[in-house]
């Protein structure tokens, strides 16, 4: 038997006002009394998957060791996707098998992936709403201690999203823009190891367009200059002060982005 | 003297950026110290008393016997409106008497219904705000495992909220679409216990428009076909994969929809 | 060595879909296991330091004494602005020095301001995300009952916002339109307390439009009469029966609000 969990995360596209996400903690705190039940977000946009995967990526590793996270993005609820328990060294994740779970799950190590089998009476599979159904009786009961054993059978793999690397291209990386943040801030693909030893010369967000890469977004406060920093998860971000940079630059999702290092 | 509640839960329609729902959980935990505060939500649309009462009807049922609810969406806080606490067989209810509490208070089963009497220093009407200094302090002290009877008086019945019955008309069922959850899924009121035995024959929401009975979401994924299941709670519900039924198909609350049953 | 705090609140612009809301929360139950993390809200428009000083204003007097307050909205974050601590009577308040926590602070009375000093491996500055590296690790030490001292050293004082005062013209205070909440309503900065035992006449919102003085909003229920009252905090309020007022009215923050009294 494990220890109890420190806590059951959620992180859902319900919204709260249609009470899914109600439902879904009173099921909790019925079946793990005792228990803290902890809104990551209910506010993912309907059936973003991606978006999902990156908040959980966010937010995950945070948390105790031994929290239980239980993620919901289900667009084929009720088909042939699998329903998953995946652990990694410090977690156990909880959702639907489409990619979800698959960015927090890769960071922290996977160690056992298991594909949840119908309990009859304790969980099932159901026609709209495996939330309430079927992810959160199993993040339940596993919150409470109950062996993974008892909650399906091994699986051989889960489904992962593609993760595009930028290509490095004589003495540039190019990159590429994921997504833009609340603030407009845009976060890419170029990860700080990339960088190895190399100095960087510039960041070329368009022709004719540079960003000046900064320390802080402080840099660039109070001028209209296009700041470019590693943020807080190693990400090159761009920002403008007080501005959405997305809204400013016109950037989209899979649009590049260049790192250029000096030469020599 | 009651047990203590498992938790408090909050149905509101504050937002929360205007500090009024913090106010209102800072006033629980000071009242009632270590007993959980648990949001169900507080993004109902402002003073929408029939998403309120849907909400709690969804999200009620699933929390621990005992649970405290406390929901408040009261456009007529300040005037003649009743002050209600509703027992019914598993939980109680805390809120204004204006159809709010009525579907889930009906759901478990009504026991008894407490007009909220005043009670100054501890809790009492004011002018903008009775979540506050009414609603709240009355949950508080229930939560902790004061007795009804301090709380007000017996009153004899609570306001409800009309509840359209679909019509039998020859061999079919004619229901209405009664609102579109976040997905854009709609949901009617043709409930699954209005079939009984009979074998339906198809669901038609338009003249010329058919949706596809089916079990599961999943069953017309990639496809634009409009498929009709009874969701988690029993209801008819309208989908499109990956869309907005109410959009595509241009439905709004009050429109009929017609089940078909076959014929002998 | 303080007490444990009875909980730690959260006010923040972060939104919840991108995961730093979560982050912080994680970070919060690692560090300060058992203390419970309140949500006041992660809602704030992006970098508005007002409305994040007027929703802690409203909310933190109603959490038991004790409590750590953690806010942050933090336009300059990396760049010269403190990172503070503040004791007032009743709470701890932790964030950036920007006047986002100077309402709530001084309504409480201010007993001591705290800069806050990197502590490696416990906490430091970041480029883009104090909250996490910064403000929350204080705010869990401070929680479980870490010394101020500890934390860092005493400051002369913290950023206050501006307060604009109605001015007594004649028979009239000129006050001013303070936001508009959730539903419309106008909040202005006239005070009951400025009041003092005179007679109020009326309330002229624009030439030739006045306000009805009343008790409660549903004084004016079903009525497009504007209703003035003084609410839950004290401030003359204007509202519209079941609609905004700030839409009905055209009213903006800074508008002139005037309350008239009578003669002699």
């Amino acid at each position: 038997m494990r220890s109890p969990a420190p806590c059951i995360t959620l992180t859902t596209d319900f919204g709260t006002r249609d009470g899914y996400a109600g439902a879904l903690k009173g099921c909790l705190l019925s079946l793990a009394p005792g228990i803290p039940v902890v809104d990551i977000t209910h506010d993912l946009s309907p059936q973003a998957i991606v978006e999902g995967a990156w908040c959980l990526r966010r937010a995950v590793p945070k948390f105790p060791p031994g929290s239980i996270h239980l993620a919901v993005v289900d667009p084929e609820v009720g088909g042939w996707r699998n329903a998953l328990v995946v652990m990694t060294e410090r977690f156990l994740l909880v959702g639907p098998d489409n990619g979800l779970l698959s960015l927090a799950a890769q960071d922290d190590g996977i160690r056992r992936v298991i594909e949840i089998r119908d309990r009859p009476g304790q969980w099932s599979k159901s026609a709209s709403f495996d939330g309430l159904t079927l992810f959160a009786p199993v993040a339940a009961h596993l919150a409470r201690g109950r062996e993974l054993e008892d909650v399906g059978e091994d699986a051989e793999d889960l489904v992962s999203l593609p993760e595009p690397q930028p290509a490095r291209v004589g003495l540039a990386l190019v990159g590429e823009m994921l997504f833009a943040d609340r603030f407009g801030n845009c976060i890419t693909n170029i990860h700080r190891s990339l960088v190895g030893g190399r100095s960087i010369d510039r960041v070329v967000v368009k022709p004719g367009l540079e960003a000046r890469l900064c320390d802080h977004y402080a840099d660039v406060a109070g001028s209209s200059t296009v700041g470019a920093l590693w943020n807080s998860d190693g990400h090159l971000e761009l920002a403008v002060f007080g501005q959405s940079a997305a809204a400013r630059l016109g950037l989209q999702p899979g649009d590049p982005v260049r790192l250029l290092f000096k030469a020599g």
